[in-house]
Formats: C-alpha cells, structure tokens, sequence
C-alpha cells in the first residue's frame, strides 16, 4: 500500500539505503577477492588463496539476504514503478557480483596448480590487470549507490584498459606455449585467468548500463560493450 | 493491491503463464543459437554463425521485455509474497538465458578464425557436448514452466556429463598443442568455446536450483554444482 505521509516514506527510504549498503558490501567483498586471488596467485600464497575460495560463501549468503529484502520491501511497501525498478536494479546487480565473486574464486583456486609457473611474465602482469578491474568494480557500485550516470560512463571507458591487457597477455601466452611445451598447462590456466578478468571487467560495464538507465532514464549510447575481445583471441 | 475475486486472480495467473511463456521463448532461442553454433563451427558455415551473432539481439529484447512485465505486474497486481517469488525467479531466470546466449554468440563469432581447424578431432566432439548442453537448457525451462522439482534435479546430474565431455576435451586439445605449435591458436579457440559450453551446464544448473525452491521451498543438497572443473584444467 503507497501512502504518502512522511514517515512510510522516510522508513521507505531507509530500507532502500540499506539494500544498497549490502549490494555495495557484496561489490567490497568481490573487489577485495579479486585483488586478493591475484595476490596469492603472485605470491604462490596457498594460505590465502583458500581464504578466498572459503569468502565466496559470503558473498553468496548476502546475494540471499538482499533477495530476501527485495520480496519485503515489494511486499511490504508496494512500491510505485520508479522505486520498483531501482530495487529490481538492486536484485540484479546483487547476481552480477555474486558472479564476479566466482570468477574471482576461480581465479584462486588455480593458484595451486600454478606454483611453478613464477618465471612467466604474465604472472606479474595479471595483478595490473586485476588492479584495473577490482577498480572498476568499485566504482561502478559507488556509482550504483550515488546514482552517478558520469561516473558509470568512466567504468565503461576502463574496459578498454581490461581487454587491452586480455588481448596482450592472450599473444604473450600463445608465445610461450609456442617457445616450448612445457609452458601449454600453466599458459592455458593464466590465459583463464585472464579472461575471468576480462569478463569481470565486462559484468562491471553491464552494471554500469544498468545504473546509467536508472539514474537517467536513457540507455547508453550503442558501443562495443561487453564483447568478447575476439581481435587478441584471433590473433 | 490484492483483492481474491476470481477475476482478478484470473488476471494475474495469465500475467504469470505469459510471463513463463517469454522465458521459455528466450530459453528455446537460447537453445537453438547452442545448436546452431556448433553446426556453423562443424561445417564451416559463415553465414549461419552471422545469423547466431544477430539473433543474440532478439534474446536480449526479449530479456527486456520480461523485465517490462515484471515492473507492471508487480505495480498493478500488488502480489503476495510467494507469487512475488516466482515472478522474481523469471527475472533472474531471464538473465541467466540472456547470458546462455552471449555464450552462444561468442562460439559463433569464433568460426570465421576456425576456418583451418577441420581435422581437429574436438571439432566433432564438441557438437555433441553443445547437443547435451542445449538439451539441459531446454529442460530446465520446462521444469520451470511446468514447476517440475523432480525433472530440476536431472538436469543438474547431467551436468556430470558436460564436465566430463570439457575435461576430456581439455586434455585432448593440450596433446594437440604440445604436438604442434601450429595447432595452438585454434587448440585455444576451441578451448574456449568447450568452456562456454561449460558455463552454459553450469548456469542451467543454477536455474535448475532456482526451479526446484521455487517448487519446493527447499534448496537442493548442497553438491558439487556450477564449479569450474579444475580437475581436468589441471592435468
């Protein structure tokens, strides 16, 4: 039931606020997994590459809450559309960055299986890239919760910066798998890697469309977005 | 608002089964671009995988449409929670097939670079991992129109099967690497498009966990689901 007396709305609000305070906890939680699965991954640290694998339940568990509080909020408050539509905006990105969060984990749990692999230059290019693409995770969910449509733009210009990583890394990979066998294994599990990257870096874009659409009402300009880099991969 | 004359009821329950009836249009889509896909790839066909990439955009209309639906039968029907639920789960479910499909269209965008690869044994291999993961989208969406828990948890036990067909395929394009350096490049291709059948298992899989709470109320046994198959990576 919509009513308009103050306090409905002002309690309206403060629900609303939560639901984006926990969406922005999940988008901390998956930026801090990301940065961290690479960290592991450079310093062939097992210890805390489990720590993230074990962290993604987190993750998880507050993509149920917000759900949860999604279907109160509706239930309760029957919001009219424009509130629907932010906290139908909410739900979504909740799943976009639980995905994040496995791509992230993934990342972690090939750390074991890399431990020899510390002579090969990616492995010291690939937390560069997972710097750029945690930032843009980070961004894209304070423009979430300032509903900044600008701020969401810039998130989208960084993807460049991400696919140009993927598309250098998926040649110097290919190299080394071509200079000498023995590279294939390791090189296919970075070029993994890398690409989890580039698809976090593409779900960051995919949520900046969405919270330019809420914060504007127009949908962002037709671009190459959220492609895969098949120009590198061709290569 | 919520009133329990029949009429109105009656009106909502066709809102619903329309609703279920976009989902499963986008799922058959889904299914049919898997297919094709792979077909385009078997046989060389550039302009059947143009025709993939392009009816991407019809998946993603009608992923639009759905959200559209959802915002006006939430807004005029006011529905309660357990309805609520369900009309939720189709918004999320809409957004994973929208995902199908990206994966769909990415296999397909990879034929033109895939032109030398046809003795490749994964080259025939892989049609039949696309039939069995097509075949897990197609069901789990009938499970979910037709609320059907039991045919929910054969889906997720097929994806043993998928796993299975994507390490073999791991392991067998690795040897074809390690044989030629010249077969790297489009053994990587390969690889990658295994692995978005993968993903595609993996996220029937989920749907097939949203479909069987959605009917039961209960979450399935917690199991090995959805996980990236790093055993076979890390051979």
């Amino acid at each position: 039931m919509v009513t308009t007396t103050g306090h409905t709305v002002k309690a309206f609000d403060e629900d609303l606020s939560e639901l984006r305070g926990l969406v922005s906890e999940m988008g901390g939680r998956a930026e801090a997994a990301i940065i961290d699965a690479l960290a592991a991954l450079q310093h062939r640290d097992l210890d805390s590459a489990a720590r993230v694998v074990e962290g993604d339940r987190k993750i998880d568990e507050l993509e149920a809450e917000i759900e949860r509080r999604v279907v109160r909020l509706i239930a309760l408050r029957a919001p009219m559309a424009d509130d629907l539509r932010d906290i139908l905006a909410a739900l979504k990105i909740a799943a976009v960055v639980e995905r994040m969060g496995d791509y992230a984990k993934n990342i972690a749990k090939r750390v074991p299986v890399l431990q020899d692999a510390r002579g090969m230059e990616p492995m010291s290019v690939l937390p560069s890239m997972g710097r750029v693409t945690a930032s843009m995770v980070r961004d894209v969910l304070d423009a979430f919760v300032t509903r900044d449509a600008q701020a969401a733009l810039a998130v989208v210009e960084r993807d460049r910066e991400v696919d140009d990583f993927y598309n250098s890394l998926f040649r110097t990979l290919l190299t080394y798998m071509m200079e000498n066998p023995h590279n294939i294994t390791a090189s296919t599990h970075l070029l993994f890697i890398a690409k989890n990257l580039e698809r976090i870096g593409d779900h960051a874009t995919n949520v900046a469309e969405m919270v330019y659409f809420a914060a504007t009402g127009q949908t962002m300009a037709e671009r190459t977005k959220g492609e895969d880099p098949l120009a590198g991969d061709a290569k």
